[in-house]
């Protein structure tokens, strides 16, 4: 088992769920994006997460894809497994399926649907904790959520043993990076991911461990040479880096608002530049999502061509 | 089975959830919740609602709270089930056993963690009419799924067949009541039902074919009276009858914010006040919310006495 | 002086505010505007409220509106000025000219920019209650201010005399029939006016005092006549008055959303429908906001001519 | 005149108004800190910013407030000054009186209250531009004003002459840095401002022109420190002086939020270090925010002492 805490960093992507046309998990595309990540030199993989679609899976599907993921890892790099749910009841099914698949650690949000108070998020954790013993990333992400985590109850699981550390895909760059500097300064092991791909080699500089990047399924050469350039201290090869990764992050506006929410657009463009790219049969998505067509297809390849992926 | 559009209307309460101390779903609780609402007179039951806490249930408690409800009915009054997911494969997983336990017809939300567009929307609709075939009642309630239904969207589900119905707990009175306006001009036996405790007369006044109250949970008898006083034309009547359930409903107010979101709140209130009303034996939560204590359940006592109900 | 709390209710528009092509206020225009609203049989008249674009005026405007239309009212019916503005010591600024210029009374929101607390809106209120002793309607328009009066807010500043009542744009209907029950039970004489146009007789059912319906510049003898139609207890005729009224409302969707924001639609919306019906000159707005073009009134038109306005 | 694009960069602290307790400008305060942040090595001084309580100040009170710190500047940094308003006329009023009191240039927020198109915000812009002839700076502020200003409607404004830079108070930091990369490529001179204090060392490193810290009026000593740190390449020191500035931020919240709103909280905490540093003589706020009081004060002290300013 790979080490979650302590001296777990770097380019972590959330990894993309290919489908079939009949809407069943594509296990082999799903293979070639796991050895298309590990030949691209990331430092760990978050099956099951945001952009992995999770949301539209059902139970056997993320059974389906903990596996594959984790065997394709091989035990190279670590693999956590997101345990994305409603309620603490179903979380920690979620939780149990994982470890037995394998996992090295647990990505776990706030409860949704309902609303909850800071006290009973606290609850959720701790339940998901005491039942499975693995390592848990904290998950703040309130778009999908509602519920931001405030950097109190981060601080305060952390210190409880509850949690090892965070994702932090809340938006906010300025309170994460409040968090990372009391995280380094009290809490030296929590590992601090941003999940925003914008911004990965500030994060760095800030003292972050590392980034869960969507747009990584994309570029992982991109975004490990990024880490690797803020790692040496080139800071203007990491910018001039990080700014094509930012004009790359562009094929997310090319699905059509009329016909997408952000999810289709976002977790679409990722899929069409892997099908652009070679790695997958298919950008179909989880239902009731769309998928891009082939003028939405057209404008990710120019952009790929324009940033060196094609 | 007992018709679910054209003359489907009234008071029907979405039924909560007891549990037993070991977080199961009390079954026996359960079904003198059904006897105490239709002993109150109620037009239908809601099963698995919001209000029921279905966003914390396992599939399993699903089931058996379905059961209980369709069982304790005994085919009195329709049934509704809330298919309440996130994607449309799970939501035809329980559509499909709601199905085959006997209910009269489906509550479906927007999907969400994902935020999906008004087309994806409709697509997670079509999908779970083709696969199921009970009439279906459109849930707007963007509290919780995050996407508001546009009254557009929801009137081009009606002419397409694909929705009989909605249950309107956006808290948008002003939209919800120039749908019932264009529904009573353009689809005359689309049903149309407010979630809003506080303004039911004012919906049915309206137009409005009824009400899903959660608070109809702790009074019953005084959400039919309201309804047939308004029926009656007595309006200066069902005015006071409102006015006094307006009291009652400050009882969600009696649960402490430090401890409780919304949902514990306003759920846990309902709960309370039946068991101090000896209809339910405990009022512990779904996890991970938080159960009303001591303090707060001597507050509902209070209101409870002084609206009349203890 | 007409009378502001008590017996003050009925129907209130917002004075639209027609401009001239060179950006002034067309008094002519105005002064039309005012005995048409009369001559409809309206029981007030509001100057400077939202729909009347008093943001997007000079102080001499102001004035120049004010003076206009409390000359217009002639005492036939109590004239209100909405003092809106950021701060204490500009709302006070303009409540003295309001004084000054023979208005019967004030309308007030929070301050905005700054995000108040409740007890900072408080002292706004009393504040302005002090420094110019007319009474006072506060004016819950969190769509432009961004913070919502609290109920609570509400009562305790009347039960302390600083307001003599409400006009409430919120969009909540149902914590405004909270307030009006409340009101009702423990302050009879606080007055209490929806701002929504399209549920005015639900909320005089509930026992409001009336409204003030931007709408009402378009059709203020319709909206008198769905009053007085509640008066007499004739609620199905209120109804169908009230459903001729949704469709009129929906002029204000004729507004292109690419050129126009929420403010330029709506109350362009009613100025082009005053043009249309012979009242005012122009359409022009206050600047920055977009007038409505050919086509846009074109659909607005149509729709006057289907709700027998043209 | 002191150059405003091109080479306009650095520290530019949005200057605190002190009042008396007679809620007039005190002038001599204000002056005492604009040689305070003169004495720290500032490089521009920002008049009537959000900081500066501008929405809570008369019209004259602005003019005083110019006149001082234009005289205090006394040509040694650039002065910008807000014209912070509702409406394209009273923000023509303000930058007239600001142009001819010596300003070098404005700063600009979307119209609020009515809530704008993107298209009406351009044509704001463009008539103040017209107008008054000074270069502007865009001010992102939607938790203000409400309204994002569209990264897209930022290029093109910059593209089209009608403004020199962006001042980004937002909190959207990834959507910021896409804006300086895309404007490193394109559009060499546009300076690239952020308002968030707990960020400043990164938004230099991703290549932004400098900072408008509130904080800055704290200390700005310890921003300019900051800014050469990152200038010289020391990013391991710009960290260790950011993370001291993140623990002086926490001085906002020692305000009680029972009564305080965000502003009085943030700004009142700012003079209330002000107070405690010697360099103003009371923290009295424009009204009706509330002062921190005894307490409050005792727990802005402690965090003074605990980061090395008193």
């Amino acid at each position: 088992m790979a080490p979650i805490s302590g001296d777990f960093k770097g380019i972590v992507p959330p990894v993309v769920t290919p489908f079939t046309e009949n809407d069943e998990v594509d296990v082999e595309s799903l293979e070639r994006v796991v050895r298309f990540l590990l030949d691209g030199g990331v430092h760990g993989l978050f099956a099951l997460g945001s952009t992995s679609e999770t949301a539209l899976l059902t139970d056997q599907q993320r059974a389906t894809v903990i596996e594959t993921i984790v065997t394709g890892a091989a035990g190279q790099v670590p693999v956590l497994a997101g345990v994305i749910d409603m309620s603490t009841a179903r979380s920690i099914e979620h939780a149990r399926v994982a470890r037995q698949l394998g996992v090295d650690g647990l990505v776990l949000t706030a409860p949704y649907y309902v609303r909850p108070s800071a006290v009973e998020i606290q609850a959720h954790f701790q339940a998901i904790h005491e039942a499975v013993g693995l390592p848990i990333l904290a998950y703040d992400i309130p778009f999908a959520v509602q519920t931001k985590l405030d950097r109190r109850l981060v601080l305060a699981m952390a210190v409880d043993g509850l949690i090892v550390g965070i994702k932090d895909s809340s938006g906010d760059e300025a309170n994460f990076r409040a968090l990372v500097a009391e995280a380094r300064a009290t809490l030296p092991s929590f590992a601090t991911f941003t999940g925003s791909e914008l911004v990965v080699d500030l994060a760095l500089v800030a003292g972050a461990s590392g980034c869960v990047p969507g747009l990584g399924n994309v570029d992982p050469a991109g975004y490990v040479r990024l880490y690797d350039l803020v790692g040496k201290g080139d800071l203007e090869g990491a910018r001039l880096e990080q700014e094509r990764l930012i004009r790359l992050f562009s094929i997310i506006s090319a699905g059509s608002p009329e016909r997408m929410g952000f999810s289709a657009a976002a977790f679409g463009g990722f899929k069409t530049a892997l099908v652009l790219r070679g790695v997958i049969a298919s950008n179909v998505m989880g239902r009731p999502l769309n998928r891009y067509n082939a003028e939405e297809t057209a404008k990710v390849r120019t952009i790929l061509e324009e940033t060196g992926l094609l």
